[in-house]
Parts: C-alpha cells; sequence; structure tokens
C-alpha cells in the first residue's frame, strides 16, 4: 500500500484545484493516485489521526496527532516548548499522511493480497498560528471535525491556556492521495484453487459514550446520535 | 497526543529488555512513556498499519504500510524499483509509527480535550532481507498477523514474485510507547460546569467477510469467527 512520491508519471484528470507537483505523485500503481481538492480533503475528513513526519538533526520522524481543517489548511497542535512543536514551527519541511483503512483484501495468492484504503499525503511546511482568535478557530476545528457540536458546550480556552499551546498550520498546496478499492485481483491461473477470496470491511466504530464519575450531565444530542457501532469519525461515508 | 523523543527525561523501571534510547524518550507526558520490549511489542501486535519516514532529497515522508513482525524484527514490503523501497534498502534511517486510538476524551474544558491511545515510535535502519526462505517468513508474517491460518490455504510467492518484492527488516533496538487511558482530568474548577464529560471508545471492527463473484468456496474457519463487530486485529484486548 506504499504510496510512491516520484518525480514522473502520467498526469491525472483534475475536477478542481490540483495539489499534484513532482514529488506528489503517486509511481507505484498510479491509477490509485488523485489529486483533486475535493478527494484528497474529503479523505482527510475521514482520517481519525495524521502523522507528521520532520526531520530533527538528519532523522526522521514520524508522530501521531489530531488534526483540524478549515478550507485548505490543516491544523495540529501542541504543548509549547516541546522540541517536535519548536522544530515544526520554524518552517522545516513536513509530511503530514492520513490513512483510511477500508478493509482486507484476500487473494487466492499471496503475491495479491492487499488492503482497500485511502491515504492522503500532504507535503509542505508549517506555520506557527499566533493570533488568539485565529489559534482558538483552530483549536475548534480539531475538537469539531470528530465531535460535531461539542465546542459550545465547553469552556473555551483561556488567554493563558492558548499561550501554553502551539497551534501550526500546514497549507494544503501540494498532495496527493491514494486509494483501493475493489475485490481481489488474482492471477487467471489460480481461479481454480480452492480457497476462499474476497474482503473483510474494517471500519472505526463508537462504543456507547462512558460517563466519567463526576458527571451528574444527561448526555447531549450529538453523543447520544453515538451508539454501539456507530462509524466515526461521522463524516465517513458507508 | 505528540509523542515527543527528546534528549532527557526521567527513566522508567523497565521490565525486561529495555529499547530507551537518548532520542526515543517521550518527553511531554513522561508518565506516558515506556520502553520495554513487552509494551511496545504488544501495541505493535495490536496496530493496523504503520506509517514509514524517511528522507529523500532532504524531505521527510511518511508512508502507510502494513508490516509484521518475527521476534525483535518488523517487516515491511513493498514492490521493487519503487523510489521508497530503494531508499530504505540502503540503511539510511527511518521511523516506524504505528498508532491504536482507544477513544475520545471528552473534557469539560478544551484544554483538556484529549484521546486514549497506544503509540509506538520505532526508530533505526532497515535492511533489505534477500535471502528467500527469510522473506517468505516476513510475508507470511505480514500476513497471518492480521488473518491467522490464512497463509497455509493460498498460493504461496513463487521464485518471480518475490524477486519482484523487496522486503525490509527494521530490527527492535531502539523505540518508545506512549500510551493515555483513562477519563478525562479536568480542572477543579470546572467541574460544576454543565457538561457532559468521559469517554467514547473507538475500536476498529470487521464487518462479514464479502466473497469475491468468482468465489466457490465456503467461508474458511478462521473468516467464519469473524462476524459483523469482531475487534481488529485480533491480538487485540477488549
Amino acid at each position: 500500500m506504499e504510496n510512491i512520491l516520484e518525480q514522473n508519471g502520467p498526469r491525472m484528470p483534475s475536477a478542481s484545484v490540483d495539489l499534484r507537483s513532482g514529488r506528489a505523485t503517486v509511481k507505484r500503481h498510479p491509477e490509485r493516485g488523485a489529486y483533486d481538492l475535493e478527494t484528497v480533503t474529503e479523505i482527510l475528513d475521514q482520517g481519525l489521526v495524521c502523522d507528521v513526519a520532520f526531520m530533527v538533526d538528519g532523522f526522521p520522524y514520524a508522530i501521531p496527532m489530531t488534526y483540524g481543517r478549515i478550507g485548505n489548511s490543516l491544523y495540529v497542535h501542541g504543548a509549547v516548548g516541546s522540541r517536535l512543536l519548536r522544530s515544526l514551527a520554524s518552517g522545516s519541511p513536513i509530511c503530514l499522511t492520513v490513512t483510511v483503512v477500508d478493509g482486507l483484501v484476500l487473494a487466492r495468492s499471496a503475491f495479491h493480497n492487499s488492503m482497500n484504503y485511502r491515504s492522503v499525503v500532504v507535503l509542505g511546511t508549517s506555520a506557527e498560528v499566533v493570533d488568539p482568535v485565529r489559534k482558538t478557530a483552530a483549536l475548534r476545528a480539531i475538537l469539531e471535525r470528530l465531535v460535531p457540536g461539542r465546542w459550545d458546550e465547553i469552556r473555551p480556552p483561556t488567554r493563558g491556556e492558548l499561550a501554553r499551546t502551539t497551534v501550526l498550520e500546514i497549507r494544503l498546496r501540494e498532495a496527493s492521495a491514494k486509494i483501493r478499492r475493489g475485490p481481489p485481483v488474482d492471477d487467471e491461473a489460480d481461479m481454480e484453487r480452492d480457497v476462499w477470496a474476497g474482503e473483510v470491511p474494517l471500519r472505526i466504530r463508537a462504543l456507547a459514550p462512558v460517563a466519567d464519575r463526576n458527571n451528574t450531565v444527561a448526555l447531549p444530542s450529538y453523543l447520544s446520535a453515538i451508539n454501539d457501532g456507530t462509524v466515526f469519525p461521522r463524516a465517513r461515508r458507508e
């Protein structure tokens, strides 16, 4: 399922803003590549967490983070003073990767085993968001992406809390999506083998919310809609 | 939820082989860090996909991949000739990150919002596996980790297929785990706020397997145990 970034490859038709660049091009299985803003943002909206890759002292790191989106900008956040956030705020190059796994693809041969998935690789640099209003909007987007309706109920961040939080913006300028769907693709010679073949679909599902022991408040409507089996994130299409 | 790798930090007691290094140390929330082989491998065994971070021409990339484990070695695979696999096979530094999201932690304030999760960051270099027997064992481990019992039913890779597949080994020598569990931790001053607080547990669940249209074989026992709601990967503890 590797999403190869390579210099060359056939140019895909794009329905809208094209996020493709020389290095943001799917080389392996180019037919699985997509570069239009709609496809990229739809996958981003359906991911749960991202990995942010960056370099420190010449070594690569990938760190899981929650994220939010407002228009063509992605936002991540963390504690002020962390080495990660300090590195990222300096404008150094980063890669933000989101993967939605849709199922296991079980072929008749080991070689054709696969997964159905939708992944996005965003390339760019991060910029620190300093303005408190924009910072708050970004934190809101991070929460509301996963739990729509919650932000207005909770206590918003104070000036002091905002000062202790670093928010980074990554503009969506250069990105590729890679998508595999459908049944296994077996070699003709393997079709008669006595082995079951098909897909095992996978979904992220919620269990019923569990109140903390100090809670005295009824489950709000935006959470009571969640019961055992609700697919997450809610934006995900079935 | 960022997993900070930093030079300093309190040393955690370790029950077994210690995978900690100067840079593989959780700085932010050090109480969430763990470095013993048992904790690290248990999380690795329960992940679905990993992101492999590496550098090309001075830029960081993180690419989703499936993976397997045999003892203290992790394995990833891809097509021969891909730029990613060529870069990784050269022994350049990489980072392999696995994240298991256990739930959304909904606090009474924006600042204390969180996730319950278990993540592992493995630092090291990759080495190409050339020997066909070891290569086949690695491919088997990648499949059997997710679908135990399947490998012996399917057609194993031919010499030609093996030659078209690159398998990389990453030895588990330097790694950190970061774990958050439990309810939200709110400020005392927020406890009387009129807002529900608690956790929304999340699980990856399978739907019933879907046979491909050429399939004429009954569902094997290792798949018939999967029905709507089975938690994935199977190794995961409830």
